[in-house]
């Protein structure tokens, strides 16, 4: 079997240091790893396969090593920065940041959505906001075979969207890296707020769903809220079909689309749960009904593990996929 | 000035406790008070306007003393059995529970919304759910302007609705009054489920927005669900109007309609909070801005508290009205 030199940068934070934990459990076939970081973290160890790795400080000669594939959690700024310089060594890049992904030569992918799209990269593969992968993937089934006309989106955040700030905020009940108070409260604000009243995280989840279901005429609102859970986003989706539906047929194909597990019996109250999804790959999907203010009208409740599937799972499985092209 | 007689039924419950605090805030003029509860909390004493009471015991002949106004906030059985006596011996009852609300003899009234039909009661007039009472007062202005086609209902509802049974799940990290795990969770289920897979709180939301707002045409839909806040309830709220309107149009309606409080200036990161609703009586609405998937559409953040103008402070202000227009 073929194996990779493959680093990743910002492997200290929470999506770094998931990605290196699913690497693990996924059995990667890593020839060599490069951990590369900021200053701060540079010189700290890390332990991947039982074997230990010095974190080095990210710089532009951290991409003159025959790296195949490099994937960036390190936040906007450093993937604007450092991505080009490995793409122009002719390294593959993993993005996780939100910078590339409504570039137009960047491709958005969602490997059970649209994993064709990864063939026409020129070196950047653009991961998706952690909101819309799991949104996206129920849908996809639902869009091939109902044709969307118009998506709702109101979502119910976890506090380490924001990393280990978020979280710490959440648990000690201090007030260091949101705005205002997480803890027993809701934020009807995540990432900066735009002119047109959005925020960005709204946008991202309006354009970002467009480009993956490659359908710009979907029309499409979001509300997005942080809320005192710790891992796992929930999202309430309403979405409006040009096609009439059976709830029979989006039990079946949601129930065989892979990467979603139905979760609903709700005289049994079973409905996905953030508390349920931490910590698993799947998107969680129930609360399925009717909507009967329309005429093709469906509710959804829609579950995932953001740090996982929203986020480093997603970025593994896109890079097992640019691996196995790799000549 | 004329004083009443009033009993409060379940007066030892977080609304019923709410509501002898709220008389107080805004000195009902009550001439002689009757506190009445199960036979469990039945010999305790309360405070009120520092005089203390002692609670009695509800039953079949509680009514027989001279009282001008009861109100019910013990559950639906006790409403559904005592509050048919009390109106056969002449009292006016204000019912918190569910049970009477959808009865077409029984008004349902948010007193800034449609006070009028206090006029045709023969009886008993409810209060309406939590979600829907801060849902419908900023939405009866536009509704007026613009009429309303369709909402989308999702909340973000705190635990205080359960009583304090909610409150002590959430401070305590137990699983006692919900079916799970409230920390760090959120459950897409309040009240029970229906064969059609919709809760009894979102059919509540759907039905009582209609009859408050007395228009069937309205198509509604609602997605309700409990989030580890302890006070106030948010509501996302997606509407699609039948005529134009511009935003200038909508925050004038808002600012001046009474109840309401608007809080929208997010570039300096204004906008309604759980944390700053609690405690007060006024509804506030932010992260107004419009709706670009739809031709007349619009999406609000509205915040308030659950237990006082979702539940005591509405209460008492239809027992105001209902002492006003007695002879």
């Amino acid at each position: 079997m073929k194996k990779y030199n493959i680093a990743v940068v910002g492997a200290t934070g929470l999506v770094g240091s998931t990605i290196l934990k699913i690497m693990e459990e996924r059995k990667f076939p890593v020839e060599k790893l490069y951990i590369l970081s900021s200053k701060k973290s540079a010189g700290s160890k890390l332990c991947f396969m039982g074997k230990e790795y010095v974190v080095e400080e990210l710089n532009e000669n951290s991409f003159d090593k025959p790296i195949d594939i490099v994937l960036f959690a390190a936040g906007g700024a450093v993937s604007e920065k450092y991505a080009p310089i490995a793409v122009e060594k002719g390294i593959k890049v993993v993005d996780n940041s939100s910078v590339f992904r409504m570039n137009k030569e960047v491709p958005l992918v969602i490997p059970e959505v649209n994993p064709e799209d990864i063939d026409w990269n020129r070196g950047i593969i653009a991961n998706p906001n952690c909101s819309t992968i799991q949104s996206v993937l129920p849908l996809k089934p639902l869009h091939d075979n109902f044709k969307i006309k118009r998506i709702i989106y109101s979502t119910y955040q976890s506090v380490s969207g924001s990393g280990l700030r978020g979280l710490r905020d959440l648990e000690e009940g201090i007030v260091e890296f949101y705005p205002y108070q997480i803890q027993y409260n809701a934020l009807p604000h995540i990432d900066s707020f735009l002119d047109n009243g959005y925020t960005k995280e709204e946008m991202k989840m309006i354009d970002e769903t467009k480009k993956i279901l490659h359908d710009d005429s979907i029309r499409i609102t979001a509300t997005t809220v942080r809320v005192p859970v710790k891992y796992a986003h929930s999202v309430s989706i309403n979405i409006e079909f040009e096609k009439e539906f059976k709830l029979d047929e989006v039990y079946k194909l949601l129930e065989k689309f892979p990467g979603v597990i139905l979760k609903d019996d709700v005289s049994n109250n079973v409905y996905p749960m953030a508390i349920d999804a931490e910590g698993h790959d799947e998107v969680y999907v129930g609360r399925i009904r009717r909507d009967f203010s329309l005429e093709n009208g469906l509710n959804l409740w829609v579950v995932a593990d953001n740090i996982r599937k929203g986020a480093a799972t997603n970025a593994i499985q896109i890079a097992e996929l640019v691996a196995s092209k790799l000549k």
